[in-house]
């Protein structure tokens, strides 16, 4: 419920501003999430790895975008998601990269095979605005990025090369647009659909907006360490965000006053942040919530996503895998 | 050709001991390297999640010890292992567990259902070896575990508890065992088949028995910040370590004047330690090699193995997944 409402509010809220989204995908890297985000036009969506490419193309998907400095050893793979789609995009950032593609000419009467390669759009990423704290400082660095983009847009118009798009992204950009992203002709955010403690600390969103969770299970007491033991390890949370939490590696939902302190392979140790731990609360066998500090990371480490609504767990999603 | 020598040297150096060596399987996850750290005789070896229980007996082990404090919901998938198996060993710490496999009496005559649940051993893993710098204070945390324990079996002699085995583990102090480790009846490290530089930083191998890479490519070259681009990020290399080695989150192999410095999802920005990079040396498309920090945490990232002998890749290994 909350991954659809935070998709929905995407789509709604670039579509007052008249600008394409275009999902990027990375994040979930499921079927199910990214008709959410399409809000089902399984057309125009961005893609971090040639599987997610082919994953998408294979179901159905058209318009994509390789977001990705083209690498010399997947240009085969490229052309052929050239020919097989309608409109498969890619990026390169320098002169090399074009040789390469004009060495590998397309068939079926594409483009890159009559006139050379054409430019249909560049492409920004705010990263940046990871390092913003709070509304303000995020809409400093959309309107920065937008306005170099638009600058650089009209020095191509005034070099005759008419009709190119213009993209910028990020999630903390676009979850609060300036309404300069207005003149752009696309934007491309992705971790929106299940946002992270990193994203709620950024000020992309409310705690109450993330959308996914690590179920843990208590498996040890040692009052003599102040500790609990839980069976989650850096396999099942990742060792994103470095632990830097004032709650450690992870939010404990329900549970402000405990830390996550550390983790191994499998295992999680749980902490007071002060005080005495009460063991009495957290029973051998009995559940934490952990909401991750990074959601890109932590999905990564999953075969599987169980989807709960209203309560319920009602569907499984699977993700691609690998490159 | 380096894991078979690491594990070979570890079969030997216990074999001269005369303990019994249980390799630990969570590292690699395959059969192919359980096969060649058991010497051929596919018994006796650790796992860390009954996925990896399954996926061994499944192909013909046995003499499983699932090295972890036992999940109440696992109660019934560890008693189908031991109905399954002529071996199948479980871990508790608390009465709590005992009494949860009580519940749950085993079929075809096993042991916890005549006489409630039978003490086969203790367990205890030194993972203070990783505070270690050098072979001196690894056998100095080798020496302690090791007098603790054969002190605590003492205390069961006394106590009138006989037959009881005892085990003590980790890559650093079984790479480098004190003479007192003859009198325990079992050793359990796991990371050795690869090791790693975080292995070769405590001293339980040469950096030259890594025996693991991640191969990347240069996909960029940004002279005004000067760096270049990779295609490898935390999907391929985990971020574990933090960065904190002098050349980043790796050693790039062949080039110790060079750092990864960060990492996104599918990216690396790689940077001269200091000085001006030279990027002629290193041309689009072409290849850096990785040596990762924790070879534990790199393996998960990877759905395959390319197996390498004498300079060509002449297999693909498959590890298990999940829980």
């Amino acid at each position: 419920d909350k991954a659809r409402r935070n998709a929905e509010g995407m789509l709604e809220r670039f579509h007052k501003l008249g600008v394409q989204l275009r999902p990027h995908m990375k994040t979930h890297k499921t079927l199910e999430c990214a008709d959410i985000m399409t809000g089902g036009s399984r057309r125009c969506i961005v893609v971090s790895t040639l599987a997610e490419a082919s994953f998408y193309a294979d179901n159905g998907y058209d318009d994509i975008l390789y977001a990705y400095p083209l690498p010399f050893d997947k240009v085969e793979r490229c052309a052929e998601l050239s020919e097989r789609l309608s409109l498969f995009h890619i990026v390169v950032d320098n002169r090399l990269a074009l040789q390469q593609l004009k060495k590998r000419p397309l068939k079926q009467g594409k483009i890159w095979d009559t006139s050379g390669v054409e430019l249909t759009g560049i492409y920004a990423h705010c990263g940046n605005t990871y390092a913003c704290q709070g509304e303000e400082q995020i809409k400093a660095v959309a309107q920065e990025t937008t306005t170099i983009v638009l600058q650089f847009m009209e020095k191509l118009k005034a070099a005759g090369i008419q009709g190119v798009k213009s993209s910028i992204g990020s999630t903390p950009s676009c979850s609060h647009p300036v309404p300069d992203m207005a003149m752009l002709s696309e934007v491309h955010p992705g971790n929106y659909i299940f946002y992270d403690v990193q994203q709620s600390l950024i000020g992309s969103c409310r705690l109450e907006d993330v959308a996914v969770r690590v179920l843990t299970r208590v498996i040890g007491h040692y009052p003599h360490r102040n500790q609990l033991l839980v069976d989650c390890g850096w396999t099942a949370l990742s060792h994103d965000g470095g632990g830097r939490l004032p709650t450690g590696y992870a939010i404990i939902e329900g549970h402000p006053e405990l830390k996550l302190l550390s983790m191994t392979q499998e295992h999680g140790r749980v902490e007071p942040i002060s005080g005495k731990l009460d063991i009495k609360q957290f029973p051998l066998g009995s559940l934490l919530t952990l909401m991750p500090y990074h959601a890109c990371a932590t999905a990564m480490m999953h075969p599987v996503y169980f989807v709960r609504s209203k309560g319920k767990v009602i569907d499984t999603w699977k993700p691609t895998r690998g490159w």
